[in-house]
């Protein structure tokens, strides 16, 4: 028996043009002879709808639609359709409006409905504002051509019902755990539909999961994941299946949109190998792959083909404008250029040769006569202070304005171009670099920003070798340099690191080796440029902790970590 | 048997400070020859702490600093403190790591915990992102001083645990009903501690709510509610109480913190009367006060005593003038006009005349040279092309630039002055008019603003009469005012509400009477927005849906609603 898996990449709310990609990937399944048609979670909306799902009218067209969708399905190709379903018993019972649901399409009719069991709430996700959980675990069965062989019970999971393995986690992460639940009703096949997003090594972790949840239960596994970028995730399909040893049959290409089929054996009563990709080997290229569908997708998806962003030479904007060439192509990025009188001469030659390795277009808008507008309109009320942030802020902020203007006139979406490390100590200026409709590397620490410039440089030279090597200086006043008030960046990204992902007290990371003295200057940064953050673009993430929707900080705190 | 009630004003994280207030609130406490102590749910560490709960170090130092508290408390007081708790069960269960809990502190130790129950998780609460529910409600027994009267046994109950009265809704919101297992144990009296955010009209509900329980159970009721500004939210306090007979018999005034006393009669099995604040008359009156409050708690939290803000001779940004003067004092407000060619001269003289009204400082920076540098400077790249958003928001950055170089320069709070109904349909500047650390009146749409200065002008004039009566104009362009893009507001806030409060469809709308073409044009503006909330500064939250922690909406997204 054969079975394809859509590996699609929803526009959030896109009913129509959703559907619509369901119902070609279905008519691909029946050319290759499939009989069942699996897509990803929330396919008909995407995921994650978020509070779109609130309004009836949003819950109720992807019902209609599902309804329409169904009857064009070939009568003799099942499919399983991602959607928002209403819980009827809310009111009575005291739970929660909605389910997140699988609907089986079959005979063009709806015949089945499973409900997401385990409902992730934490980092990004907020499924438990939204959904009431399902209460138990259900398979449906699939006839063979031949009618002298038994059916296939197919067990339904959704995406975190199938991360609750408490051997592999060496913990149990909700009370109920899906697959063994299955296991007990005797099904052959688990099939689980997600919407998991991509995280640096993540593919990794899901094919040692499936594999030893697919060995523990001696039950092969199929995982359709939905690829593409939606505001901050960045979904990187990757799907794949396990045969009932563990092993990986099949394996679809990550970060693009694909259709695969595999077929399940009813005598070995496991999936057969089938087309296996090969895995990303390096880290940079993973990132790289992500941030460039990451890019596209929310340019394509807001409605732009063109991006601008200012270029200073350094190594942030040089990294962002490759990516956004890669992304969007080279004819459709601008780089604009405002040096000041600080800036040093290797800036503008630097940002030059950036932009003939590239390709791209670019301008130069020097600032000099702007900043002394606003000098000698401010001269009166600052003329008995020194020259400091507000100066250097200043600076920062006319080069936003710049490319705001130009972005505003023109219709292209500006990207801002810094970086994790940046963000998370607030070296960074509100209003100024920060501005943006996306923000493509601030999930990227600035040690990894050297690494991936290290790697796009592998066959030939794309980030100018000058920008790699030479010191990072924001430029906003006479040889300044940015460890004149950061640590080195290896040792303040280590730091943050321990700070972010591992939720480390200072004694903790202390006791790693570091300065105590640093440490607290990091710590105090971090908490002092939350209102920074509050106000950034999305960010594209790359980490299991991004400044983003899933980073949930109180601004006016003090609390003193210790 | 006297019960003393105070209502906080906690700052998050600041565990120190916190702990010092339910000391000092203990001593008053025993002088009024109270018996128990009522603090508000997490008045140890403020609520809402976020993602602060995730470091066990803050967890571990909360516990820490409650032994300490305990050990100092005077013997015969018990007090019940808000603290984070861990679960110690959650591995082996597979549970959220902490619970959201009432600690018992008697005879200077800790005597019992209680877990809220009810995890509120919708608009701007995350509740299960962090915390286990309690399985179980629970009481506790305090003795009277004559030992012939038997002892009363007092039901713990945290915030959302009696917002569960299927009665009174009408529905059941949760499977659970604590108060209703509290009666089935024979408690005397329930007492709720709560952080329950400030919306309109919200002490109505809480207190029709707890009126209806009282009355039903026939059970005596304390709420105690934490008092401030925390980001966002606006707690208001409003403690009060209710006899078994569903009569008010305490009221704490709100917007501020305070320390109340009630005693309960064991003859009568409820609480005698008490002191009773009167209610706020007017809607106008509610709002100002949660404002002002949320205002000041921001600025101080975050460690300003100064706000800037800028001056247009417009309504939104005299009120947040007079919000502000009256919050932080009219010697630390400081207004900038910034007059271009195309303000009007009545904009010049209505905002000197609203300075003089209050008494704050001003300051005039004229923006026409500035201006002429950027239009020099873009010429080149614009000069094809026809004045348009680009010019006019270019207008609005500059602005932003000049106040955040002044707040920058002698570290004053930037107020922002947007109204509700321009964040809806994006009618404001991204990185010009939108800057601020604080939107002031973010949550307030326009009608709302009118009411507001007509309501302050009620004894004598604050904001000037003309500010009041003339056109609203963004003055970005020659005769422009709001109404050549915008429906009249009146419409406008009507349409707004039915979309954003009531959810309602484009259908629902017009069948109340609205034009289908206004409708969809300002829900196709509201869409559109969406990139411009994502980096707004945290807005005070008056309405029960503020754009901001508890909306959380798409941006590259393409739903129609109809």
């Amino acid at each position: 028996m054969k079975i394809a898996i859509a590996q699609l990449n929803p526009i959030i709310g896109d009913i129509d043009k959703n559907a619509d990609h369901i119902y070609k990937a279905a008519q691909i399944a029946v050319e290759r002879k499939a009989q069942l048609l699996l897509t990803p979670e929330l396919s008909l909306c995407g995921y994650p709808p978020k509070d779109l799902v609130l309004n009836n009218s949003f819950v109720d067209s992807l019902w209609t639609k599902l309804e329409q969708l169904a009857k064009k399905i070939p009568e003799k190709l099942s499919v399983l359709v991602g959607i928002v379903t209403k819980n009827t018993h809310a009111y009575i019972e005291g739970e929660k409006p909605l389910f997140n649901s699988i609907v089986l399409i079959e005979n063009q009719g709806i015949k089945q409905i499973f409900h997401k069991r385990l409902l992730p709430t934490y980092d990004v996700f907020d499924e438990d504002r939204y959904f009431e959980p399902g209460k138990e675990s259900n398979f449906f069965q699939l006839s063979f051509h031949d009618p002298n062989t038994k059916p296939i019970k197919i067990g339904v999971t959704v995406c975190e019902d199938l991360w609750n393995d408490e051997e592999f986690w060496g913990k149990r992460n909700y009370e109920n755990n899906p697959i063994k639940d299955l296991v007990k009703c005797g099904v052959n096949l688990v099939v689980n539909l997600s919407a998991s997003p991509y995280s640096i090594g993540k593919q990794k972790v899901r094919e040692s999961m499936l594999k030893h949840s697919a060995e523990r239960y001696k039950i092969p596994i199929i995982y359709t994941n939905q690829v593409g970028g939606n505001d901050d995730l960045i979904f990187d399909g990757n799907s794949f299946s396990v045969s009932r040893k563990g092993e990986i049959s099949l394996r679809v290409k990550g970060f693009q949109t694909a259709i695969e089929t595999i077929d399940y054996d009813p005598n070995d009563q496991d999936l057969k190998t089938s087309y296996i990709a090969n895995s990303i080997e390096t880290e940079e290229e993973e990132i790289w792959s992500a941030l460039v569908l990451g890019l596209k997708d929310y340019a394509h998806k807001c409605g732009f083909s063109k991006a601008i962003l200012g270029l200073s030479g350094g190594i942030d904007s040089s990294l962002v404008a490759a990516i956004s060439a890669e992304a969007l192509g080279k004819e459709n990025v601008l780089g604009i250029l405002m040096p000041s009188p600080y800036s040093s001469s290797h800036s503008i030659s630097d940002a030059e040769a950036l932009v003939n390795n590239l390709g791209i277009n670019s301008y130069t808008l020097p600032i000099k006569d702007v900043m002394t507008a606003y000098d000698s309109l401010l001269e009166p009320l600052f003329k008995e202070t020194e020259f400091g942030v507000a100066e250097e802020n200043l600076q920062s902020r006319i080069r936003g304005n710049l490319l705001m203007a130009v972005a505003n006139k023109f219709g292209h979406l500006l990207l801002s171009t810094g970086n994790k490390s940046e963000m998370a100590v607030g070296y960074c200026t509100l209003y100024g670099d920060m501005n943006g409709g996306l923000a493509v590397i601030s999930d990227v620490p600035k040690t990894r920003v050297f690494s991936l410039c290290k790697w796009l440089n592998r066959y030939q030279e794309v980030i100018p070798h000058n920008v790699i090597i030479k010191p990072p200086s924001a430029e906003l006043k006479p040889e300044q340099v940015d460890q004149d008030s950061l640590p080195s960046y290896d040792i303040l990204d280590a730091i943050l690191d321990r700070l972010i992902h591992r939720h480390q007290s200072i004694k903790e990371i202390e006791a790693a080796g570091f300065d105590r003295d640093i440490i607290c200057k990091v710590v105090k940064l971090v908490t002092r440029a939350e209102f920074k953050r509050k106000q950034a673009p999305p960010g594209l993430k790359v980490s299991d902790r991004a400044f983003g929707t899933g980073w949930r900080m109180p601004i006016a705190s003090r609390w003193k970590l210790d």
